[in-house]
């Protein structure tokens, strides 16, 4: 019996017949036209809504037995899902489906003097293991971007979400059926055996980019381990740095909401560096500013002298992503104190200036090795929605393929195509 | 004394230091002015000129060595350097020095309905390892490369060229000294210790990016022992497929020019499939003119049919780069079985079909899933050089950054620059 073969096959073999079937579905989906593709994604939202009873049913599996098992409230959080977030999943799927397709888009042309015409065209990548932790909806997402970008899918979410993760999984087939692509675009990991993330990561050749969506142990993991591509997402640990010549009512709307509007993403900024010369009675209002908002400061000596509130800062924190409402604060004597610090402890995700001075701005700019570099704007700016990509697949950290914010184009590779009437090269 | 700590060093603390000065060299490079990296190209072009005579002088060492120790003449050849041969490396310089300057290049640029700036603009790698064999010209080549696109480099050349590399680097060094940019902007391993490639392929967030330049083997043993993204050049298993409708004339210059021009180099066609459409009596001229070119066939049965002095044609030579002048030869029912058998053995490198059938010609042009599709020319054509990029760090088959021949801009990433007025992010 089939079944019986699968259940036998090891997990190498298992991942290498994943592999195989969207490796063929990816040859279809090169070619597919854009229509085609936002079909299947507007067919999935349609699916979304009219199973939402049975997904919720076996989202409910999952919460039980999260809760059983003493997860914390935070986890349980991110693995609920409610008929809101199913109707976000179905929005976010229709957005998608309207973004530019880059598939065909033509990146230069040029003739050469022999007559040869080259032409450098975006294509898929081909077959993309995802791996995720307990988040049910980056199922549907990271599914949406992948196939909009004309690439094959090979999900692995967290056991934990697993019956959520199955539940999702089939509206986007039905979707992809209805739309006349192949089932096997998308294939979910069906077991939760550890195994299967192992012969994910070394099937070399087989798997052409593998892309981490989680934590930093899960992406630590992966990247120690992978034999293939590995288009990582690390930690966000972004600077604000406010210069002398600041605009101190800029400053406190700005650093407040790089902070704490939403502590938990990777855009939110960690430390803070003032310049010495900026006014110390702004400086006081800034932190109480931000204790107003709920955010503990931890302060060098100076700092806490001026703030008696604040928590003495150690070497530790400066290279610590809180992710939660803490701030560590320190003064720098000027830019390129403040550039040698961002230099040593930023993790290369978004550091920002604030500054009146165009020029000074222009050196930050310019300087800071980021992956986003910003002038007078929160650093919780650092997504992809915000830079008008439509969505994100993360933002990579990295500085291969692609960097800051991912979404179609970042799921892209390109070919030169060679259109000649006979050439032949000389011999040199 | 200095010296004897760093014999003392391991190959990881040895590496770690390279690659912590190539760090610091790198954030001044990728500030330089196009033109201050230029002179330096140019003044090393002018140092290879003046100290031809000790640059020779060290290469006989080598030579000496490689003989004394029987190694094959390819390998000799490779090795050995001339006059002519430096006088190439150093107009090869004077090229590179006037190719445009990606480092800066803006990528995209958009104004969000917020009034956020964003524009995409290209920045250097960082610091890039490289490996190479026996060929003292890479040396000059590939560092003349990563420094024009701003980064720092880490060479590590074959042990049997050790006193060439040696010399040509210092070359090098003086060209970086006198245009005023620092030195360890391009390193040379000093040791032929084995130890540090290992050190250079696990130096995980020192080192950004490896480039192999060499053999299979060597290929395949960076990309089983990196820790460090690698940018791979792999074998050229490359077809010519003549449909039915090809113009024999063009077939037969661009056939035998595909396979013999030269046949070691990664662009050389391996296999050729002949539409079954196609005349037989032009099937047997063009084979004939291939063993007049001095070319083995290797042939299926129906092959040896019309050409009983081909041999016999395995399963195994159908993934085999030959490297040589050997051709396996096969007939295809149409197109979409030699899209199969393209499918199936291509390396993806480069594979080309020869027809005057222009709607067949783009259907196999966007079918062909390799870094290089040509219609009606020659696959020797798959070089840097020939495709205007004005040189090449190597041909990339991976999928991932850069596909095809790798130049400067595939020596880039870019980052993301935002410019803002204090805005600030709304809670979602």
């Amino acid at each position: 019996m089939t079944g019986n073969k699968i259940d036998q096959a090891t997990p190498t073999e298992m991942m290498a017949g994943m592999a195989k079937k969207a490796r063929l579905a990816s040859q279809i989906l090169a070619q597919a036209p854009t229509a085609q593709k936002a079909e299947a994604l507007v067919l999935t939202a349609d699916a979304i809504r009219r199973h939402s009873a049975d997904i919720l049913a076996a989202n409910a599996q999952d919460v039980a037995t999260a809760e059983n098992n003493q997860s914390s409230s935070a986890m349980v959080d991110r693995l609920r899902l409610t008929e809101a977030r199913l109707e976000n999943m179905a929005s976010a799927l229709e957005v998608i489906a309207h973004l530019e397709d880059p598939v065909g888009q033509i990146i230069d042309k040029r003739t050469r003097p022999n007559g040869l015409e080259l032409t450098r065209i975006r294509v898929p990548i081909g077959v993309i293991g995802i791996i995720y932790e307990s988040r049910p909806n980056v199922t549907i997402d990271a599914a949406a971007l992948t196939l909009m970008s004309g690439n094959a899918a090979i999900l692995r979410g967290g056991s934990e979400a697993i019956h959520s993760n199955k539940a999702l999984y089939q509206t986007m087939r039905e979707g992809l059926a209805k739309a006349g692509l192949p089932e096997e675009a998308i294939q979910l990991v069906p077991t939760t055996d550890r195994a299967l993330v192992g012969a994910m990561l070394t099937a070399s050749g087989l798997i052409d980019l593998v892309i981490p969506r989680g934590g930093k142990s899960l992406v630590a993991r992966v990247q120690q381990d992978a034999r293939v591509p590995v288009l990582a997402h690390l930690d966000g640990i972004n600077h604000s740095y406010v210069h002398k010549e600041a605009d101190p009512e800029k400053v406190e709307k700005v650093v407040v909401n790089a902070k704490m509007r939403r502590t938990g993403i990777c855009g939110a900024t960690e430390s803070l560096l003032i310049d010495r010369g900026y006014p110390v009675e702004k400086v006081k209002s800034l932190l109480q500013a931000l204790h107003n908002a709920g955010c503990e400061i931890r302060g060098t000596a100076e700092i806490q002298k001026i703030d008696p509130e604040a928590r003495t800062v150690s070497e530790e924190d400066w290279g610590t992503e809180y992710l939660d409402a803490v701030l560590s604060v320190r003064f720098v004597d000027d830019m390129d104190d403040a550039l040698s610090h961002i230099a040593r402890y930023s993790s290369g995700h978004t550091d920002a200036i604030l500054t009146e001075n165009r020029e000074v701005a222009e050196k930050f700019l310019a300087s800071v090795d980021s992956a986003i570099v910003m002038w007078n704007a929160s650093t919780q700016f650092a997504d992809g929605g915000e830079f008008g990509l439509g969505a994100e697949i993360g933002i990579a950290t990295g500085r291969i393929h692609a960097r800051g914010p991912v979404a179609l184009e970042g799921l892209t590779s390109y070919k030169w195509q060679v259109r000649g009437t006979g050439q032949i090269r000389p011999v040199a």
